[in-house]
């Protein structure tokens, strides 16, 4: 019997690889995605349409309206999504504490489920600025994971799954390709509209689309 | 200009104790209260009484489907809540990772609002064998707020405010009716009814009972 995973499923490039590794690992695969009043809704759109391709053995959609509090252009209407950005340090589409609230909405699913591996695609490389895509922090994670369910008194732990920590952009889509992930499903810009179409010029476009160039892959984003 | 902090409120005795301590210390409090489903929905109800009994700066109430995988007598209808429980270990009212969720929802809700400081009424003495509730995991919890979030950028911590964690009930109810807690507001029972009328037989509900006559205090609780 195989072992089960959650696995964060945003829509995006680098969730449906992560995604792909964890069934090429060998996990009978819950995705797990939010709906978090997000600015990109049409990426929950591309998450089913990636989940259905993968052929998962479950998929969760989690209303959590972090739009009550806002607090990022992803999350409040009066942030705009900055285009061909050039400062460092934290962007405005950081989401308050976005991965500490999806992992542990990730780790109640595992404890219901009997699942002890989580997986997510948090990138160090080409990422942007995001405090909680760290390594240290998916090491903190996994320690207060633990210590807070059942994992502790039956002395197990869980697994935090994050293959695409230290793949460049290209890395990640040559991984991709060669695990048959079809990238026409993923929406992955911030300010996608309703058909999930691209606008080219956020972070997080400009990311992927030199990570096609650079992997030498057809960059296949439907671009409005 | 006083420092905000975030009050996680279930309506229950120990949160309404909770949020009168971090009034006393001096913090302009917004409370944070979850409808997740939970079996003793009238719980919601006593959480907005409460919080505007104190008269709180700012009250969210967010919704988190955890009845969506369940695993718990208070999340899921095949499993009942027990009655006069004699046996000792994690009790099957335990709900996956509910602490590390709504701990994780109320560092988004900090960090968005400005604020450092966070309360939960989690108990170590009279508790029910809940993993979610002990000192290790709130430190690990607070280790990885710092480090997923703006935070560990900006070199400074949430501190995790736990008053209620060495105290007895009957301790936290004495200390409570020293701070003018009302608490025929409350509603602790795992079962109450549409009104908010407890059991008297459930785990919640024996420790409540107990609390109140060792403090010596008569029990305003709405029994059925």
């Amino acid at each position: 019997m195989k072992a089960k995973a959650v696995v964060l499923l945003s829509g995006g490039l680098d969730s449906a690889t992560c995604l792909a590794a964890a069934l090429k690992a060998g996990f009978e695969v819950y995705a797990l995605s939010f709906d978090y009043q997000q600015r990109h809704h049409s990426e929950l759109a591309a998450a089913r349409r990636v989940a259905a391709a993968a052929g998962v053995a479950g998929h969760q959609v989690m209303e959590v309206n972090l739009r009550q509090w806002g607090g990022s252009a992803l999350t409040a209407d009066g942030i705009a999504v900055p285009e061909n950005r050039e400062d460092s340090g934290i962007p405005v589409t950081y989401v308050p504490a976005r991965n500490l609230i999806f992992l542990a909405l990730a780790t109640g699913y595992a404890e219901a489920l009997g699942a002890r591996d989580i997986f997510i695609g948090v990138n160090s490389v080409d990422y942007s600025g995001y405090p909680d895509c760290r390594p240290a922090f998916i090491g903190a994670f996994a320690e207060a994971a633990r210590l807070g369910t059942r994992a502790a008194d039956e002395e197990w732990k869980f697994v935090i799954h994050t293959p695409l920590q230290y793949w460049s952009k290209s890395e990640i889509i040559r991984h991709g390709v060669a695990l048959g992930v079809d990238y026409s499903l993923t929406v992955s810009c911030y300010q996608a509209d309703a058909e999930g179409r691209a606008c080219g010029v956020c972070d997080s476009c400009r990311l992927r689309r030199a990570g096609f160039a650079e992997a030498g892959v057809p960059d296949p984003t439907h671009y409005r």
